[in-house]
């Protein structure tokens, strides 16, 4: 079996070789061939939005996805989350000495797959190898860069109090996959990663609502409680939140209340959160629901006028339950 | 001494906690702080320039620089070698649970004051932490954009025969000082690395003799030889190099003789070669020469219309090498 060495990292021919093999097979853009340090490519004038991720998920393959999936899904919904059509992508490999080639290329491949899916190009790139044991078989980092139509204009200084929230589909899905590969839980094939590209899918809500879109943010790292925790210290308003509303399989369910995981703060990797005036919400949902991320998307809650900086989660037996950052609890490589 | 914990990678309130404490208190753009997921800034129409590159320089600190001066100095010349003008960097960090806070706190104001000098702005990152022993203290992505001024055009297509090739100064210095730091060497205090930003000295260049400029390219890994061959392959000419008109620092040159390195194949971290039109070469030199970073730039050779893709060097003794990229030689984590 062929493997990543030291030498594929140096700079000379045996990286142009790994370069060619593996780079230039799957990211095939015009923009990539002529140099190798840096992209050149036409903007037109306006906005942009620039975002970077780096992606560490351990193990590297899990149900539904890879850690090439997320790399390139990830960047790309941070970009949409800013309202950008995402364009083009950087990436950056850390090898360790030793990786698999077929497993560089599953990963590169998959990286391609999602590119095209998203309608990107990978433009630049950067490829290190370190010796056995200074990485975990493979770290990636992508930065991308995309135009922000006329029209959209999102960011916490756009919420205001009394707007609707709504969550493009259920909550936990990729943290608990991904706990399952790593400590070989028996799940059932429907737990997978829900990581995808979520560009269209917003694209196409922006296109009929765009004005009335106030802010965009997809609950990664840190969970959905977080993200609504830092809407309502960034933003100033309050937050209300109906746990029954919350959608969450039933899977996902039984393998929190097991572990002791709580689904608020479980990592997601295609979910979205919008926050718009109540005038577009049905329309919004209509969107959302032909798409096949956002078909159980829901409305969850609302913007407040008081109680600013405070999440509250009205639990289904009545009560409510204050909502902060994740605290103490510790899923390193998560993402 | 206070030391990173796992879980300030979490995402969740010691994300915020290290955010605040480091990235924000070093990197002060009005565009890092609205957001956390992605920046936004204008662009006008033209051409823009993006690029990348991780770094795992071993040691982290060496003489000269660490390697929070690398990833800055790095992307902007990256970009700087594209023709652009750096304005936005991104900075990804994956850091070792353990790495203490001192040495994050001057890796981060490294690349803050490094942003400063080049006139850039870091205006949007992420922070992942994994535990001890799955990263070696700490790895460093940046990637960045520029906007390429109108009557810049860089690229291997523009490099024709009778083209002059200056390089900005000295090579090997990095290498030798990182190398002198990683094996305990007692060099003089002279040996340290060049690492600096060269976009300030190249858009001086371009200001005077753009169109005549055909390219440019930074000696980093792989070093001078590896991206003379480069060049000789991708514009489709031949190179002839004079090798006493090499500029290598004498204790550079002793390291050499001791260890067995080719200079010619050393990485620099604040070197550029320049493909020129040779009616603007005493103009260029001039122009280097009230620069830090290339006062000691001279005029190395020049392209030629026969031995297609070949470089040839002319020794001292009369001979001529043929230059090829760099092969087996490994030299990990220089930078």
């Amino acid at each position: 079996m062929e493997r990543v060495r030291l030498v594929h990292g140096n700079g000379g021919r045996f990286s142009h070789e790994l370069t060619e093999r593996f780079i230039l097979k799957y990211f095939k853009s015009n923009l990539l061939a002529p140099l190798h340090d840096g992209a050149q490519f036409p903007v037109s004038s306006g906005r942009m939005a620039f975002s970077t991720d780096s992606y560490v998920v351990q193990p590297l393959f899990f149900p539904g996805g890879n850690i090439g999936k997320l790399a390139v899904c990830g960047t790309v919904n941070d970009l949409a989350m800013n309202g950008a059509v995402p364009q083009y992508l950087s990436c950056g490999l850390i090898l360790e000495e030793g990786l698999p080639f077929d497993e560089l290329d599953q990963i590169l491949r998959t990286m391609a797959e999602m590119a095209d899916l998203a309608n990107v190009q990978i433009v630049t790139g950067d490829t290190k190898v370190v010796k056995k044991g200074e990485v975990d078989k493979i770290y990636i980092n992508t930065a991308g860069v995309g135009m922000i139509p006329e029209h959209v204009d999102i960011g916490p200084h756009r919420v205001q109090p009394n707007m609707d929230i709504i969550l493009s589909g259920a909550i936990g899905d990729h943290s608990i996959a991904v706990m399952g590969q790593r400590f070989g839980l028996e799940l059932s094939e429907s737990v997978k990663t829900d990581c995808a590209p979520l560009n269209h899918m917003v694209h196409a809500v922006l296109q009929e609502a765009g004005p009335s879109v106030a802010l965009l943010r997809d609950p990664t790292r840190g969970g959905l409680g977080t993200v609504l925790k830092e809407i309502a210290d960034q933003s100033g308003v309050g937050i209300k939140v109906d746990e029954s509303a919350l959608p969450i399989h039933d899977e996902v369910r039984s393998v929190c209340d097991i572990l002791g995981y709580d689904p608020l703060y479980l990592a997601n990797e295609g979910k979205a959160v919008f926050l718009v005036e109540p005038v577009v919400t049905e329309r919004v949902l209509d969107i959302l629901h032909t798409f096949e991320e956002g078909k159980e998307a829901v409305l969850i809650g609302k913007t407040l006028d008081k109680n600013i900086g405070k999440v509250g989660l009205q639990t289904s037996i009545g009560g409510v339950r204050l909502v902060d950052l994740l605290g103490e609890d510790q899923v390193p490589r998560i993402c």
